[in-house]
Order: structure tokens, then C-alpha cells, then sequence
């Protein structure tokens, strides 16, 4: 925390002590006064030169601590979160003609998705304030990771899901021991009902949007595709936008970068939704005030009809000179194939929606084919394999005899 | 391939050149020729200083490129295979009694298996025999490893699954575009089909026990314990086993270090089985040879009942001083509630079968408390939902009302 300056409320400006237990801006409410962690940029430039930073045998989110939001001396989950790989897969840039496309395979995260950089930072911050239950509402990967990371330090947890989350990432909650309450309605539903159990037992609070620390998390995303590409900042960062906490995280931690000079450059964001569920793209698009959205869509990580970070995700678009772009699921389905088929990444239906409106914007033109774009794939699709199945189709089946074998494969024509 | 001097026969001793096309002794057949790789170990003590690897920047497998059966200059798919965390859980130590027990979390690999560490050595190994087409059986892991390492490398792949092999293994091969075909039958028919499909379209065949270098790619995960361990030898090393290439791998692995000087002494394997599918642990308890037995468990991934590298992995566990084990599905599915709860870490059921046999031998005395030990978990659990969802139970399923929380977590005792 050397380098926390305080927070400040995103709706009034209001400047506030990082104090335990203050979540949002007690003038602006609990809907509209997100807060924003402030850093002491020119202590950070001062004491922190980018070289120790590079020359870090720290392979984790933790190679950023004057970045975050923790006590260095606070206990950590052993769990390694971030530092996942960054791609530049051949045959991909091949097909799509983009010969500087990098994919940030961030399903390479121990629970399996992005949304471990956020957990981590939670439950360090739930024992700072000497919490022991801590809790959360989630379509599934926050969930999962906070589930997760918990577990590794030792927390109890109460996670409340929509009824449709999927049964894979409802298994990983069980086996790492939450207390999970499958709440029979929407996901804002289930933000409700945890928003009022965390105020009815005093846990500490995950909810993402509401709490300032996790978006500080997230932007580790960033600062790991600067340094993986050698600080040479990309033309475009693509990433999906459900409560739009993640697209915010991007660029908290490119601005960090900015801020202190190690970087020259801003990237312009993509944020890509599910046309069944694309209440900021809507709102981006039209310039209007979002409004609430049906949860119509199988990328159900990014099915948020009531967003709970609308503000600081749309700034960050209209800010970094980006855009917004709804895709429908059939383009989802068919960008999952494309990753699989040409990177052997498996990304699940939200983690593949930042490709699939990639691959449109490209097509329209808004980004040319030559430009420097990294692609953030959220999750590992292995937490839906109904979707994976339902784009892939099925395997021949044969019984085992040679015979059968040629005869099956000399009429699909493969042999 | 430099410090590579030719290939061995492990049944009649006869050493041939390391040529194209060469899988088995011409001398002993396909069934008992198995081949190990010999090394120049003295070239690469005098070439190769420890410290160099321990300065890499390459956190991948191919750290240990000078213990690799590959040409340096082969082309690479991009996948980031190996480097896998290895963890001490707090919780979970104190749990067990055992201060000095390690997990080695190889789900954390690409495709979410140990298996990525020999396919990626497969599809390398088939662009220097410049085939285009790689084919193998696999009861679930190795085929995803595969269809993904070879998406990666842009290679074709014809993959043989038995019948009972999980949706999201095999949802896996679809989205990476594998040639899948599902052989109603044992894993043994799916074998055998793939062997003889190979034979007759002349694929690459990566069925690991009989391709002799892919056991060297399993055993980069004894690279990276002894290296994570800071040269520490454990007592002992502890892994499930179905064919055996992988306590093979491990066991070789370990060897390469004794030979080069970089460790002095060597770990004691243990080796464990399912009891629904056990004739290695039955062979070796009674020190007999090896029966077909039936594959009868939840541990899909070892549920191997005629296995094909039978002898390198009976011989590994007694050279090594260790022993084997079997344990039943229940044993498994508690094995893996308890290094989800403990760790935060989500394993298979063959994945977390070695740590299982642990408790067992901790339990029996044959294992130590106080030793040092080391449970490698093979696979990620989001592989094998049903399974986990079986180990784990049900949700609390509420209507989306404080007052129904309240009551539904008071019959629980939860608040």
C-alpha cells in the first residue's frame, strides 16, 4: 500500500482514505460511487525502475506489487495467478490475414480464468481487515476463482450464482469447499440477494463492481502484455465487457504504465459483448445512458443485463479512442472453432467473444489487418463443454475393426 | 539431438541408431521392445553448467533443451508446455500431518494435462520426419494434448478414444480440430485400431509407450521438481499410473540429473492404481508378471487394463527402492474434496489418485510423516465435471429472498 494515495469516487470526485470497509462513495451511493484506487505515480517512477520489474524471478501478478493495492507483507495465497502466456500463433494470423495478432491465454490462470487476478487480490485484502468469510456474486469464473483462492488461504466463502451457471464451474465451488447458493433467477438477482447477506453478516465483499481493490487486480492483464511485448504498447487490446470491471482493469493498467513513463503510448480498447446481452454497446453505440438488458446469450460469463461497472468500462472506451461491438452466438461459436483449430487454445464462449468482434471490426474496416492487436481469451472453455460441443460437433464413431475404420473414413472423404 | 547417442532396447539390451520411422527392437516386437534414449551424459556435464538452466528465461519445458531428443532448430508450436507450479499448501500440510509434502499442479498445462510434456515432443519429432498427419489412442489426455500441440504446429491429427472417454475431453479434440474417431470398445480396442490404422496410412504414431520419445518429455516434470526444490531431492515422488510412460518418464527424468551430477541421490517412486483397474500394483505387490485386468474406475485416465509400458514402469519403481498401491474410487473422490478444500486446486481423478495413495502409506507407515514428498497431479478436473459433482454434492438452491437465505442457512447451521 506505500504507493496508495486513496480512492476517489468515479461520480463526484470526491477524495477518500483507503479505510476497511469503505467500499463506495457514501455521498454517491452504492449504485453510481464506484471508487477508484489513486497511486503516488512519481514515488513509483522514483523508486521502482522498469528493470527491476523485468529482471523479477517473481512469474505472478505479485512482479507488479508497487502497482497494488496490498501490504507487501501480507500473507498471499500460494496459488500462482497471472504471468499467462502471450501468444503469436501462425496459423491464426494466417487465416485472418493479421500478421500482428497476439492472444493473451488467460484460461492459463489456476482456476481457469482472468478473473483469478481480482480473487487473489480479495482475499489478501479480506485478511488485511482481518475478515474471515468473504463473499461474492458471480455468473461462474469470479466465483470459481474466489472459491479457489480462498481456499488456498484458508477462508470460508459464500458465493451466490444464477441457476444457469454452468455445472462446471459450479463443481470447481463445491470441491474447493464454498458454501454456494444457487439463486433460482437472474444474475442480478443473485447480486441482490448476496448485496444484502454480505450487509445482513458483515463478510468482506468480492462483488467486483463494489469493490475498488479487484479492478486494481485485473489491470495486471495489462501490464503483463506491455512487458511481454516488450513495452511496445499494441495498436487495439480486444476484450469481452460483461459488468465491465475487466475492460476498466485494461486500462487502469495501461494508464499506470503511462503514468510513470514506461510506456509512450495508449492502446484503443475493443469491447466486445453478446448481441443477446449488450447493454454497454448498446448505450456506447448510441450515446446514451445504459439500460437493463435480457441475459439472452451462451457466452453467460458476459451475460450481465444490469451491469454493475457501466461507468468506468465506457469511460475507459470513449477515453482510450476505441469502440464497442455486439456479436451474435453463432460468431461465437464459430470463433471458438478458429482459436481451437488454428492456435490449439480452448476458450470458452465469453473468453472467444473478443475474436469473434475482432474478426468483425476488421472486416468493417474500424481496424486494419495490419495493425499491432492482442486479444485477451478470458477463460478456458473446458468450464462449458456443452457450448464446445454444441460448436464442434461430434466424433465418428467406429467399431473396432480396421474395415469399418476405412470405410468410415472414405466416406467423410478423409482418407 | 546432440548429446542423443542412439536408442536402446529394454528387453534384450540391443542399441540401434535414432532413425526415422524407428518405434520399437526389430528383435523383440512391438509388445516387449520398448526403446529408452540414450544419453551423452558426460557432453552434456561438460557443456552444460547447472546454472546455465537455472538462468533461462525459457519457462517451458525447453529449458532443459540439452536433455531433449529434438533438433534446436526444429520449429516449435507455441504453446507454453510445462513449468508448472510446485506448491507447499499450508492447509493441506497441516491436514495430513506432513510439513514436507509438495503438490506439482501439471493441470496447469496448455491443454490442462501432464500429457502436453510428451505431445508437444511428438509433434516436433513429426516435422523432423517430415510427416504431416500424427495419430494415437489415448483414453483422454494424451489425444487432447495432442489435437492441441498439433493445432498449434498445423499438423493433421486421427485420434482413437474408447467409447466411455469424457465430453470434455472430447469436446477438446473437436475444437482443435482432431480427426476424432470414438471406437466402441476398450481403451486396448482403440489401441489397436490405432495401431493398425497407422501401419496402413503411415501416420506419425504417437501412442507413447511404443514412440520412445515421448517418455522424455514426461520426465522434464522431474526436471522442474528437482530444480523447483532447488536440487532437494524428495524422499519421495508419488504419481498415478496407467500405461506407465508417465513413472517412466519421472523416473528418467531423475536419472538424467544423478548422471550429469546435478543431484546426489535419487527419489523413491510410488506408484498408484485405481483397485477398479490395478495390474501393475497387483504385478508388483506379487512380483509376478503383469495380467490384463478389467477398467473398472472413475479415473478414466488410468483405467488402463493391458498397459503398454509395463516394464519401464515396474522397473522404475524398483530401482528406485519404491513401492506401488491401489485405492479405491471413494478414496479418490476424497482425495480430491480434500486438495480442493486445502489448496485450491481442482484435479482429476487420476489426477489426484497419487495423493490418495499417500494417505494411505502415510496411514500404513510405509511413508513418513516428516518425509519429504512430492504428489505430481496429472490432470485439471474441469476435464471430468461428472465425477467432481459426484465427490462434491449439491448447491443450496434458494428463491431470491434474504428471508429464504436465512432459513435455508439456518437448517444448515451455516449462519
Amino acid at each position: 500500500m506505500n504507493n496508495v494515495l486513496g480512492l476517489r469516487c468515479i461520480h463526484c470526485g470526491k477524495e477518500l482514505e483507503a479505510a476497511p470497509g469503505l467500499y463506495t462513495c457514501p455521498m454517491c451511493g452504492t449504485r453510481d460511487g464506484i471508487l477508484d484506487v489513486m497511486y503516488d505515480y512519481l514515488n513509483i517512477k522514483k523508486n521502482t525502475p522498469r528493470r527491476q520489474v523485468v529482471h523479477s524471478q517473481d512469474y505472478s501478478i505479485f512482479r507488479y506489487l508497487p502497482f497494488l493495492p496490498v501490504e507487501p507483507s501480507t500473507p498471499r495465497p500460494h496459488l500462482r495467478v497471472g504471468w499467462t502466456p502471450l501468444y503469436r500463433p501462425p496459423a491464426l494470423t494466417r487465416n485472418l490475414g493479421m500478421p500482428h495478432l497476439y492472444i493473451k491465454d488467460d484460461g492459463q490462470n489456476p482456476t481457469a480464468s482472468l478473473k483469478d487476478r481480482a480473487s487473489v487480490i480479495a482475499v489478501i485484502k479480506a485478511v488485511e481487515e482481518n475478515m474471515t468469510t468473504i463473499a461474492c456474486s458471480s455468473t461462474g469464473n469470479a466465483a470459481s476463482s474466489l472459491a479457489g483462492n480462498a481456499a488456498a488461504m484458508g477462508l470460508r466463502t459464500f458465493i451466490f450464482v444464477p441457476g444457469r451457471a454452468p455445472q462446471g464451474k459450479v463443481a470447481q465451488l463445491l470441491i474447493f469447499g464454498a458454501n454456494v447458493i444457487s439463486v433460482q433467477g437472474s444474475y442480478n438477482d443473485a447480486f441482490r440477494l448476496s448485496a444484502e447477506a454480505i450487509e445482513r453478516w458483515g463478510w468482506y465483499n468480492r462483488n467486483a463492481a463494489i469493490n475498488p481493490y479487484l479492478v486494481e487486480g485485473k489491470k495486471t492483464v495489462a501490464l503483463e502484455i506491455a512487458e511481454q511485448m516488450d513495452w511496445e504498447v499494441p495498436d487495439w487490446v480486444v476484450v469481452s465487457v460483461g459488468d465491465g470491471c475487466t475492460i476498466a482493469g485494461v486500462w487502469k493498467g495501461f494508464q499506470d504504465l503511462y503514468q510513470v513513463g514506461w510506456i509512450d503510448k495508449l492502446p484503443k480498447l475493443l469491447g466486445v459483448q453478446s448481441s443477446g446481452c449488450s447493454p454497454l454497446v448498446d448505450a456506447f453505440l448510441e450515446n446514451r445512458a445504459w439500460r437493463p438488458a435480457e441475459e439472452n446469450t451462451i457466452a453467460d460469463s458476459i451475460a450481465v443485463g444490469v451491469p454493475r461497472n457501466p461507468e468506468k468500462a465506457l469511460r475507459a472506451v470513449r477515453d482510450s479512442g476505441g469502440t464497442m461491438v455486439a456479436v451474435s452466438d453463432a460468431d461465437i461459436l464459430d470463433a471458438m472453432r478458429l482459436l481451437g483449430r488454428t492456435s490449439g487454445i480452448f476458450g470458452e464462449p465469453a473468453g472467444v467473444a473478443g475474436l469473434a468482434g475482432l474478426k468483425y471490426m476488421v472486416g468493417n474496416g474500424v481496424i486494419r489487418a495490419d495493425e499491432k492487436v492482442v486479444v485477451i481469451v478470458t477463460g478456458n472453455g473446458l468450464k462449458d463443454v456443452q457450448n464446445a460441443i454444441a460448436a464442434a460437433g461430434e466424433p465418428i464413431k467406429v467399431e473396432p475393426s480396421l474395415d469399418n475404420l476405412i470405410e468410415e473414413l472414405k466416406r467423410r472423404g478423409l482418407a
